[in-house]
């Protein structure tokens, strides 16, 4: 599987010509320095390196900053920082210590790409971050839109995302690690946030890779990468704006396949705020489309509900 | 888990009146035997039970099929039964054992229900069923199209199947079974059918419900269910006459949205009789589609190719 630099496509790079102004978020972990070395060795010399403190690490998540400082500093590039508590946000916000960790550094990234003026943003994910993505939240029992994987090319806002190594797989990360000689942080990211994480990688993976031989990781790959492309699809069908209409007209919606009917639902109770929003309560509000369904409300969390009155459906 | 037959619920039957008649599949194993006597319990008198010998058991098969002939008479119900060696079939058009089987029990349905004017048919596939069939396309390298699961409803030429025991868990078909205490044949069908899916119901999914909770079932189910009915919608979107279109003008399909050119192209792909295809026969033949990519010839398996020329893409 070991394949130096010069092996590793840069079709990922297409369009982005490496005279061009780009940030690139680095923790400091093996992943981010590697893509941060390769696109220096691509020529990209104008990068700003961004990093977000986790605060979760005390001094560790300290030392990983200056790390990055320096890395950026010996590299010749500007470097942005900032910091934020993510276990109070975590709790405050009822997200898991991983959503709040991704929801802060894309708030952060935003927020620099504005100043900067530079909407483009290199990521460090890989192929066996897709898989395991894929898989832990299967396991939590998503589907369509909750599946839906990272993509090598996305938008976040005002935010171009790339993650040029998204085909690259961790072991040759390592070897292209071994090849360069390349210092990292080890664990620069908090345990505690990648507990279900690790278990997928170092335990369930691996099992699955007894039971079906090593091709059981591309097959998952390939799955992730389908669904993404499907979310995209999905959310080409429904405008943003679509998700303001409220009360709905259930007939409609009724007469649209089923699959349409979940993505739009889920689309629209998140866009309300609704917390939680999962296939069961999808379908019970999809249920209430039905006219013909004596029951006409269905509780949703924090004493919210969904009414169908006349033939529309409204949120209370 | 155990629910008796009072608590299935038969909203699956609606608009399926019980004064009807329907063929049901029974091969004499433990979910058809439960599905027959679950329908007859729900009212339904004019059922046809239909067997295939798969000539794979030997005089095991015969006693199968000797079993159910037996039952259908018990029952007062009529009894219709054919014959079919899976195995030279299978050889034949390279399909796995599991493939053949299902499609020589598709064709036999079919050509009872057309003799018989009688088009819908009852099948004994459950919940667990569900959940291994799409653990199996995903270790295999299946994505959308691929990972599309089995429906409540769904059509097969003029033939519609219902799944009414798609909800239900087999632990719950154990207390059935129990309950009522059935006779059912064990193993009815061949060892070497499932022997993949056996790996997948005794080891994987075990192991998986160590590692996560026993709600691990039911997250794979959901995915399942909401897989299932995304492919309904993406069916919709491309009517069976647009995969006779030879050839193929590259640009608009270039223009779709890459969901869209993949489920295409694999729809196109298999009408035209390819074998094989998979995620990355899919990827090269969509890479034609891009009239600035050099490469403008992709081969097939046996000696077939796709080739891109003048902004038309041919199969030859």
């Amino acid at each position: 599987m070991k394949r130096s630099l010069r092996d590793w496509s840069t079709s990922q790079l297409a369009g982005l010509p490496n005279d061009g102004c780009y940030l690139v978020g680095v923790s400091g972990g093996r992943d981010s320095v590697v893509l941060l070395h390769w696109l220096s060795a691509n020529g990209y010399r104008k990068l700003i390196v961004c990093h977000l403190e986790h605060a979760l690490r005390g001094s560790a998540g300290k030392a990983d900053a200056r790390f990055v400082a320096q890395l950026a500093k010996a590299c010749g590039l500007q470097f942005e920082s900032g910091a934020a508590d993510i276990r109070s946000i975590a709790l405050k916000s009822k997200q898991s210590i991983e959503t709040a960790a991704r929801n802060e550094r894309l708030a952060f990234f935003t927020n620099v790409a504005r100043r900067r003026s530079c909407l483009t943003i290199f990521l460090g994910h890989h192929a066996d971050d897709q898989v395991e993505t894929f898989l832990m939240r299967l396991f939590r029992g998503a589907g369509g839109k909750g599946l839906a994987s990272m993509q090598e090319r996305s938008t976040h806002g005002p935010l171009e995302i790339v993650r040029p190594l998204l085909r690259i797989w961790r072991s040759e990360i390592d070897g292209y690690v071994a090849e360069h000689r390349l210092k990292f942080r080890e664990d620069a990211s908090n345990s505690e946030m990648v507990a279900q994480r690790n278990r997928i990688r170092h335990r369930v993976i691996p099992y699955l890779e007894k039971q079906f031989g090593r091709q059981i990781r591309t097959s998952i790959w390939r799955a992730a990468m389908i669904a993404a492309e499907e979310d995209v699809f999905f959310e080409t069908l429904f405008p943003p704006e679509l998700s303001d209409v409220l009360p709905l007209s259930a007939k409609p919606l009724r007469d649209m396949p089923v699959a349409v009917q979940r993505r739009f639902l889920h689309q629209w109770l998140r866009a309300r705020k609704v917390a939680d929003v999962g296939f069961e309560l999808v379908e019970r509000v999809r249920q209430l489309l039905d006219s013909a369904n004596r029951v006409a409300k269905t509780n949703l969390p924090k004493d919210r509900h969904v009414r169908r009155r006349g033939g529309q459906v409204f949120l209370e």
